[in-house]
């Protein structure tokens, strides 16, 4: 049985790397050969718009499968062509499955009972198809909602028992009104606070041989004294650190949501990889080499910390 | 231009029915016969599933869409079938415009910044496919978590505005564990209490002739006491309220949800109006007669309120 917290702990240190790219394709961003390329196969249509997400895809994860952990698809980015836009995100996970990469669904999602355990089912479990217990989303870890509390968290949990899957809870968004819910006090602490303790208590069953639980947290760069706090609170969690490049925090920033020896979190950068090409102003046919040199630049930033 | 918050309280005045059919499929209660049919086309495939999710789903439109002014996929039980199931869920948002519904997508999304306007526009706009806004969910209203703050919020509010649509926002949830987040004291409030107040804001734009906004609060029935001060804290909210039914609300409990005149909110039930047939031990071609007659003691048993 696999473990995700030992999974992505250990590819960290294997490639010195604890970077995450994130896959948020944008239609206008996205090479215009590439999208010529769609058109000609389905004419100006959603399948087209999926068809071409895929190339723009598959070009990258080419490019970066040896050197970064994991890939971070933003499933709202394909969703928003519909079941095109799924199919296009299902094909992708299991394309960076086959070059050896970890995949974490940023969804976000939250509900409670059955119904979390429908998308825990879906997006990381099995599901029933006429008795047989079947793969269908398939990816390796998901961000995941606290507001509803445990029970929007345990079915999600019970699958990451099950079949060594993984989430990342938010705690402490990267955006500028995370304080208006998230900065809240509550006594003595902040909102944020409350839910990394809820968080703590929700992986303790979860913690593998490298000392991480499956359960780890989403903690934005862009609050490093806040970070700081919710380190302590959590030692045994992975962070997924939004916020680093284009959300404006940078290395320094994302310090704090590791531990003094340089482990326990992984920062996701999406556009200033992805779509280097253009900050770089180079061909556009060389994007992936562009989102590789940038993927490089990044380790190179993240490991002159520690 | 439509306005949502009209539309949904109209409705509910003309067929003198606040409530919501949830259409929430659960593979292992759709009648047999369907599912037998579903695998005589597909095979025991996803796709068969999402088959035969789609004639139980028609068979319950065509039952209700006469006494019953919206309904509320949730579609975690869709998507947990990957692109098969989203596919289904868009055809059924299509098949219950087609019969005059509403429909409230039960999404529960939450993000920031452009990811947040894709899923705006995802599921209830319009998305970029090379230079045509073109739809592709195309639900009226749907479902999203507050957590990240206005961030979250105003790409949705936005797409309201523009495409006359309409978002619910999760305030106090009805399960249990609702009150280890939402029921935290912040200064003399609760949380859900500091959440009601920003809803309030984020909807007053969006207020339209009916004096409802575009911009609705989940309340749910499991916390009558709560939803007393929180129907004072929002007086131009519509609250779509879950826990009716199978999850221990009544109508009673439903009560503090709608202003002294009976206005102002919309129950849903899920399992106890589609899955009808089972309760009453109801031949299983009946289920569609057995939720239309669910329905209506449903819609008798809340008029009986005012």
């Amino acid at each position: 049985m696999t473990h995700f917290g030992d999974q992505l702990a250990y590819r960290i240190k294997e490639l010195k790397n604890p970077s995450v790219v994130g896959l948020d394709p944008r239609l206008d961003k996205i090479p215009n050969y590439i999208k010529e390329e769609a058109i000609k196969k389905f004419d100006k249509t959603p399948q087209a718009v999926a068809e071409a997400i895929w190339m723009f895809n598959q070009g990258l994860i080419d490019a970066i499968y040896d050197i970064v952990p994991a890939v971070k698809p933003q499933v709202a980015f394909y969703e928003c062509y519909g079941h095109y836009g799924l199919e296009v995100y299902e094909r992708t996970i299991a394309y960076a499955h086959k070059m050896g990469m970890l995949v974490i669904g940023d969804v976000k999602r939250s509900d409670i009972g059955s119904t979390a355990e429908a998308y825990a089912e879906g997006h990381l479990g099995l599901v029933d198809v006429f008795g047989t217990p079947t793969p269908t989303i398939n990816a390796d870890a998901v961000t995941v909602n606290p507001y509803l509390g445990s029970d929007g968290i345990n079915p999600f949990a019970k699958v990451c028992k099950d079949q060594g899957r993984g989430i990342f809870v938010l705690v402490r968004t990267s955006n500028e009104s995370a304080d208006e819910i998230q900065g809240q006090a509550v006594g003595d602490e902040l909102l944020d606070e409350v839910v990394a303790n809820l968080v703590e208590g929700w992986g303790r069953d979860l913690i593998g041989e490298s000392g991480f639980s499956s359960v780890g947290a989403v903690v934005g760069a862009t609050y490093p004294e806040e970070a700081r706090e919710l380190r302590l609170r959590m030692p045994n969690q992975l962070f997924l650190v939004p916020g680093y490049g284009a959300q404006g925090g940078g290395a320094e920033d994302a310090k704090p949501c590791f531990h003094s020896n340089g482990t326990g979190a992984i920062v996701n950068s999406s556009r200033g990889i992805i779509f280097a090409y253009l900050d770089d102003k180079i061909s556009e046919r060389a994007y992936a080499e562009a989102a590789r040199a940038a993927a490089l630049r990044m380790k190179d930033d993240l490991n002159r910390l520690f």
